[in-house]
Parts: C-alpha cells; sequence; structure tokens
C-alpha cells in the first residue's frame, strides 16, 4: 500500500500509475484526491505485492526518486499490508467501546491485534482478559500532578513497549500531556462523546441537554495537544427527543461512539486517513 | 387544541381529561410530557369541536378554572384550529427555503396562508408575486445603524399589519433587534445554517470547511436577542466528506435548511412546539 | 406498568386516569396513541409502586372492573417492573449481535438477566460463558428433518425452563416450526438482515448488491409462522455505494443489525411494544 | 468530460493518464473503480479545456485509439461540459418535485435548462409558465389504449423535439411504452415512492403502512421496460412511526423524494453515473 501527497501539477498520476505499470504493478484499489484549498494532490495505491518483482522495502526504494521529483519530501509512506497492525487501547470505567471493540476483533471483523489494554480502573480487567489480551491497571490519583505524571510515564512505557499503529482512547478520561500528544502523533485515536466542535471538554452530553439539541453525536479524532481540537476522522449523530433525559442520552450517545470509533479505527488501520493541516482525507 | 402547562402533581391528566369529558369532548389527538429537571407536566390535546356545547371562547372560560386550580397561571392556552393561520416571510437573496415553502402552500401540504414577503432584496420579488403573493422590498443600507433602525421599523410596520401566527426568517441575513426579538417571541422563527451549537454566526460552511467537519446541519429555532441561542425547534445534518468544497457544503446544506425550516414551521402551526425556559417540547 | 387496548371511545383516558388518581396514583410515564385505522385506543403508563395502596397483583384485581368497562377484554396486563426481566438469546455462528448484547448487560444498558444462549455451534461458548452465562450447544443436522425436530424439541425444553420475557434469535439461522412461534408468540425476537419487506429469506445483502441498492438495512421483529412477515418492531438503514462487495454490506449492516436488535429488545422488554394485527406501536 | 469503461488489466490508468499528460491535459477531476464482479474498470475524468490542444472532438478522435487498444468498444464518450445540457420534465398533479426542481434551477443550483414541462393534467401550467418554461398538457384518456398510444406519441415528439440530456419523471403516473423506454435508454429517470425493492408497483405508501414498517423511503433510478426494477441511481429514507397515517407518509416521503430526485438528476446530468448491466456506479 502507497499513500502519497504532493503539490499538484499535471502529470502525477501519469508518472505514478507509469511507473507501477513499467513493474508490472496491479491496482488493486486506488484513490485520488486534489485539495483545492491547499493545492496539494493526494492519493492512496493498494498494489498486488505477487505483480511486483520487489518486495516493500524495494518498492520504497525505488519509488523514492519519483516521490523527489514530484517533490513529495517526506509526505508518502509504503507499507506491507501482509503485516498484522497492532493497537494499544487505553480506558477508563465505561465499557462499551472496548466491548465493541473486543467483540470485532474476536469475530475477525476488524483486522488488528490488540496487545494490551490499560486502564485507569480495574473493571474492564476481565473482560479483557477473557479475550486473551493482556490488561494493565495503572491508577491515576485524582488533585496529584506528580503522581499523574508518573502514571503518565507508566502508560507511555506499556504502549510504546509494543510499538503499535494505532494507540486508542475508547473513553479514555485523562487528558494526555502535550509530550505524549507530540510523540504518539497521527496514531492516536479518540472518540469524543460529542459532535464537535459542540460541546468540547467534560459532560457533552449536559451541555447536550441543556442547550435543547435535537441530535447527539460522536466524533472520532486524532489527538493533538489542543484539546478535542484534533483532526477528525468520523463523526455520527443520533436523534434525541424533548422526553429524553442526560442519562437516556448517553444510552443512546454510546451506540454512535463505538460506531463512529471503530469506523475511524478501521479506515486509519488501513491507512485511508491522510491527514494535511487539521483536516483529513479518507480514501 | 389545547395546550397546557403546570407545576407536575397527581391527577393532572384525570382532571383535564375528565372536565373534557363531562362535556362530551372526543379527543382527536394528546400528548403528554412531564420534565423531570423542571418538575413541570405539559400537554396538547386536539378536541373535535363538534363534540363540545361550546365554541373555543366558550371553552377557554370553562377551562379558566381547571387551570387555575392547577396553577397553570398564564402558560395554556386554546385555539381555534378551524382558523387558517397567517405567516409573513422575511428573506435576503438566497432563494432555496421560499421556493420551498411556497411550492409547500401551492401543493396544499403546509396549512398556511403566506400573507407577505419582505426582502431586503428584491430578487425573490417575481417568484413571490408568481404566487399571488405581495413582495415588499425594504432596502438596508450597509454600515448605516439609522437607516437599518428605520428599515426594521418598516420591516415591523408589515409584519404586524397582518398580525402573524409566525414571522420566518427564511435566510434573512439581518439580525433582529432585540425589541422585535421581544414583541415577536414564540413567533419568530429562524433557521441557521450549522447544527447550533458549533458555527454560531457569520459564514458557518465556511466555518464548517476549515474544522473539516464530516457532517453539515441546520438549525430551526425562535428567534431571541441572544444569537443563535433561542429554543431548538428541529435540527438535521447531511453528510459531507473531504471532497466537498465550502460551496459543495453550502448546496448540500441547503437541502437540510428547507426541509429542517418547513418541519419547524409546521409543527410551530400545529400548535405542538412548548417553549419552557431554553428548551423546547414537541408534542 | 400497565398497558391496555380497547376499542376508542369518549372518556377512556379520564376513566383510567380518574381510576389512578382515586387511589392516589402518581404517573411517572404515560403514553396514549388512538389507531384511526382499527378505531382502537392503546395507552402505556408507568405508575410509581410506592404511590398505590396496593401491589401489582392488587392493581390488576382491581383495574379489571375498569377494563371489562372498556371492552378491553384480555388486552390489557399490568407489570411489576421490580422483577428483572429474563431472556435467552440462539445464535449460530455469527457473534456480533451477541457480543453487542452481552457487553450491553455487563455494562448496566440494558436491564435484563440472559439466563442461557443456546447455539447449533459451539462457537460462541467461551465468550458466552467468559460473561458467566451456560452456553447449551445444541447441533441441528442439516438434511435429516427428524433430527431437526428433535433438536428444536430440545430447544423448546432449554428455552421453557427459564420461562424467559424475551427469546432472542440473534442472527439463529434456523426457521421456527410453526409450533413454536405459537407458543412464544409476542416473546419472540427476531432480528432479520434486510430492510423487510425486501430480500426476505436466505442471503439478503448478495440479493441487495445484485439489485445495486444504495442503502442496506436491518429489521427486529416478532417470529411469526409467515417467514419474515412478523410485526415490525424497529429498522435502520445505512448507506453502502458501487464499491462495496457483498463483504462489505455485511460489515457495515452488522452495525446496524447488533443496533437495531438492540433497540427492539430494550423496547420490548421496557413493555412499549403493543401489537395490533401486523403492526405494533411503541409507545 | 471522459467517462469510459473497459475490461480490467494492467497498466489502464497508466495509459490514460499518459495520454493526457502527453497532451498537457491538466485533470481537474478524477475517479475510478474495479468492479471485481465484472472484472471491468471504470474511469470520469474531467480535463480542463484550455489546457488541451484540441477541442472535444478533437479529444474524441484522439483518444479513440487509445480506447480500441484497451477494448473499451462503445462504452467511453467524451463530453464537453461548456454546453449547458437541457431536460424535459413529465409530470401529473403532484407539484412537489417539480416545484423543487424549478426552484433549483431558479435559484442556479441546478446547472439545466428545463426546455418544457409536459403534463397529463395542467394544474401545474401555472407555476411552468411563471418560470419562464413552456408547459405542455396532453391528457391521457383512461381505459382507452389507443388514447393512450396517441398521447405517449405526442410527449415523444415533444420530448425529441429538445433532444434533451434528461428525461425526467418526477412524479409522472404513467407507465412508458416499452420503445420509449428503449430510445430513451440511459436518459430517463424516474423517483419511485418507496424504498426499491419494496413496494413496487402502485400506492406504496399505502403497501408501506399495511406493512407497518419504521421508515420509508424513495429512490431514483432509471426507466427500463421492466417496472421499477431498472438501475438505482440514488436512494434515501425518512423514519415514520406508529402515529403516522398513510397522508402523514406521503408528506413525509414527499421531502425524500424531491431531495432523492434531484441528487440522481444532478448526478446524471455531470455524467457521473456509469451503468454496468443493472447497476450505477456514482463516479
Amino acid at each position: 500500500m502507497l499513500t502519497f501527497g504532493c503539490p499538484d501539477r499535471t502529470g502525477i498520476i501519469a508518472r505514478i500509475s507509469g511507473f507501477l505499470a513499467d513493474h508490472g504493478g496491479m491496482i488493486a484499489e486506488a484513490a485520488y484526491h486534489t485539495d483545492p484549498d491547499s493545492g496539494w494532490f493526494f492519493t492512496r495505491q493498494v498494489v498486488r505485492a505477487d505483480s511486483l518483482p520487489f518486495d516493500a522495502a524495494g518498492l520504497r526504494e525505488r519509488f523514492g526518486e519519483v516521490a523527489n521529483e514530484l517533490s513529495a519530501e517526506s509526505s508518502w509512506q509504503v507499507r506491507d499490508t501482509g503485516e498484522r497492525p497492532r493497537a494499544v487501547v487505553l480506558v477508563s470505567k465505561a465499557g462499551h467501546c472496548l466491548y465493541d471493540l473486543l467483540g470485532r476483533v474476536a469475530s475477525g471483523e476488524l483486522d488488528v491485534d490488540i496487545a494490551a489494554v490499560i486502564g485507569n480502573h480495574d473493571s474492564l480487567a476481565d473482560i479483557t482478559r477473557a479475550h486473551g489480551i493482556p490488561f494493565h491497571h495503572v491508577p491515576f490519583p485524582a488533585g496529584d500532578p506528580e503522581g499523574k505524571a508518573a502514571a503518565f510515564a507508566k502508560v507511555r512505557e506499556l504502549v510504546d513497549a509494543h510499538d503499535p499503529h494505532a494507540i486508542v482512547l475508547a473513553r479514555f478520561m485523562q487528558v494526555l500531556p502535550a509530550d505524549l500528544c507530540t510523540e504518539w502523533a497521527g496514531r492516536a485515536l479518540n472518540i469524543h462523546h460529542s459532535f464537535l466542535p459542540s460541546f468540547i471538554g467534560a459532560k457533552p452530553y449536559h451541555q447536550a441537554h441543556t442547550r435543547g439539541v435535537k441530535l447527539v453525536g460522536a466524533t472520532c479524532h486524532y489527538v493533538t495537544a489542543d484539546l478535542d481540537a484534533g483532526p477528525i476522522i468520523e463523526q455520527d449523530v443520533i436523534r434525541v427527543d424533548h422526553g429524553d433525559s442526560v442519562q437516556d442520552m448517553v444510552r443512546k450517545g454510546r451506540d454512535i461512539e463505538k460506531v463512529t470509533l471503530a469506523r475511524g479505527l478501521r479506515w486509519h488501520l488501513e491507512g485511508r486517513v491522510l491527514v494535511h493541516g487539521n483536516r483529513t482525507m479518507v480514501l
């Protein structure tokens, strides 16, 4: 799989597809997008490995020349989709997103190894282990900045041990420190329980109830140092009405949260999500 | 049609339905809602006029006693649905909401007399008159506060001449002054072209494009002095993606704006929308 | 909780709410519906147990008189919502609906005891038992009518042992025999993986792909002897496009199936679903 | 604009994009799709006219060689998007789709000339003419096959006089004879008021009400001799509930019908809809 971005100009597709055709590359899937605002061109191509005379590393080496010619600089990559991706999931007490992810992996729907689950509470340890996945309990002491920093250092160590393709904040209720946001940039996905940019921050369903909205939503986005403001991968909404209490909204919202997170994670793992500035393209 | 709200207690439904049954009133439609947050009870009842031994005024008089007993104070009303409601529509240049309303009225779907259309531009005069409806052009001079105040005085006069049940801001791009918000409270409906509270104020589609959201929306709400913060009647959304320019979002959003406005207006005209604080109940 | 249906006439609400008010009954939730086609009236009322001077049995006895007066015959019931309902789930190989139900119960979202899971395959035994729920494997021999009949007899015995409020066919791929449909009428819920009445019968996603539809759906309905034709409780759809293979449709459809089933089951357990003829009212 | 389909093989994109790049062609928009079921490859490319050294006819001539090489036979075309497309609209009594189309054209949203509107009733003549568009009234005598045939001959003559890019059946309640289906194949669009293949034929909302579905829908499809079975271009649905009468369903469904038709028509006019067998690709 090749993902690629460069400043737009005439002949890019011809150059890339010509390069692949010259080596007998059979394109299984291809998507292209030109962003008129930024003047950039983006593409994602899935090439059948057995149609090429070299492996992923060989393709990477040879394609480098094409990339330079097109001024792509570092905004391209080649990935071997034969390698099964790894994810680490961070949770707190609320289990609906974790249950959902575990079920999708167990039923073969989501093609990822969940290497570990880390919780600041241990209420989800049993179900995690029932799926044969290690669970690490890392308590976050409230009102103790040093204790929190130590806890985050522990989380970082546990996560980095797996060098994961995705770090999934599945209703993890702690705000990542800036250095982790930077280190995990483009790999850490959060699910926020509102239709961002509505109701940033804490207790979005309470905010939604007070405002009297008629739909509640969820947003899957990359984590950045700016809270709830990272590039949005996917969003969805569900209808509520005046008869719904905050608790009803919470319950209805859960169905949207877990589906939105699973969709965003799938696209991320499949390399479909390209980020440019603060916007994503899902190719 | 009777709409009614009072502090919740035991026996309200029994009292109201007993009163109606005692007079032979046949209930064609009834909805009830108890709001646990405010501790208020609300109901909307449609009673067949020919099943009662008195007219709307008679019902109003006799029911007053029940209302007092239940401490409803002024939060109830009786309306004769035999009287066709009147609306005045305020527009600017964008015609999609007006075209849609005119089409709905002409085809008999929306049961309302559009008494007049008032525009700060005259681009929609012809289509309005083709439907046999008077169009008034009231220019709003840019950057001239006195001229604007005079224009609003003219609009007020034109609107109030019809004593309308609904004043519809169908993409009218001027902010109503506070005194008009007060005078028309509960009768003036606006369609805002975003999923409020996201993207309050000007150019919401531009804001949405910049933020990279995956859905755009529209909100029909009562106009209050606090811009875009009035009680929400109805909202809806439509999916957009990275390939959509601001102009594409504007176009897709229009289909949601006109449908959301029409739905909100219908419910308002049918007396289904009860307001309590800054939230609506649609019964 | 009182659910009630009777031929429509003047004064029903007054009679019922008067009866409750006379005994001090505090109505926590009430919904009413009059069906103009059949001329029937329906209501569901949740009354606070501690506001009444008698228990569920006492209410049932006293209310019988009111019911007779209103010609409700057998179409009413009183249920003590203090008693936690029981469900038995029937599955085959596909686990997405079961995983989802187990997760909802474990997280306290769905208020039901899953008394047992019965599968014609044993692939879902481990996850079921990890939740502390008994799993029974009842193989269904293909092409052996007698073996099938024996298997159904076994299933019936296992199910009836729990006298469940709901028998949930969570992608159980066997067609229930007519006698079980009758015995479990109004208690057996199925999730069909299409937007019925489109694509009745086997392999609906294949049918949908062949027809080139742009949305796929799911339908939660009561099981009747007429295959996929029982009263519909809930339906939902999700968008697909020309790029989606049958397998993609299957995957996207799963998210709709599990949510639609969970919603239908919740309403059923809360006594919100009233059936009249082949249609449901969800009050 | 170039639309193109051919049997899939290695190097198609390289060949086409190489051809365009050799002539300096600047691609404004490009979409590709490979259909694994049929083994065909499809693409739609919008090339900036001023970047090419020849006009549409010149491109057509030169590209023919590439098309032959790739065995595309007749399944490709080049269209000059500078030429504004023409449509003829067929209507009956229901005006919601026509009002909507006229409003979209008048507000500049839909880029098409409506050359004429033809109705088997004359109730929509005034609004059509108010938009400066000719209206032709062609009565269809009920129960008179010869009279009907003569009426269709008249319709054909009126339509063909404009050689339209689209013939839009905007709730035209007459079934086109087979010869017109053939002559207008790929140009005649119908809006069916159900989520096909549910509720084929007459009175779909009545069928939907009887079946007790929880969503109603609309389908925009190409007209073929097989009633309501042509290739689907677009579909959408809207939620209904037990409280909705057939008339409510009709009203709610209208909002979906007009939006679905407008979306399908737009894609058709933009050359985005490629048909293969009985399925469409919307590129």
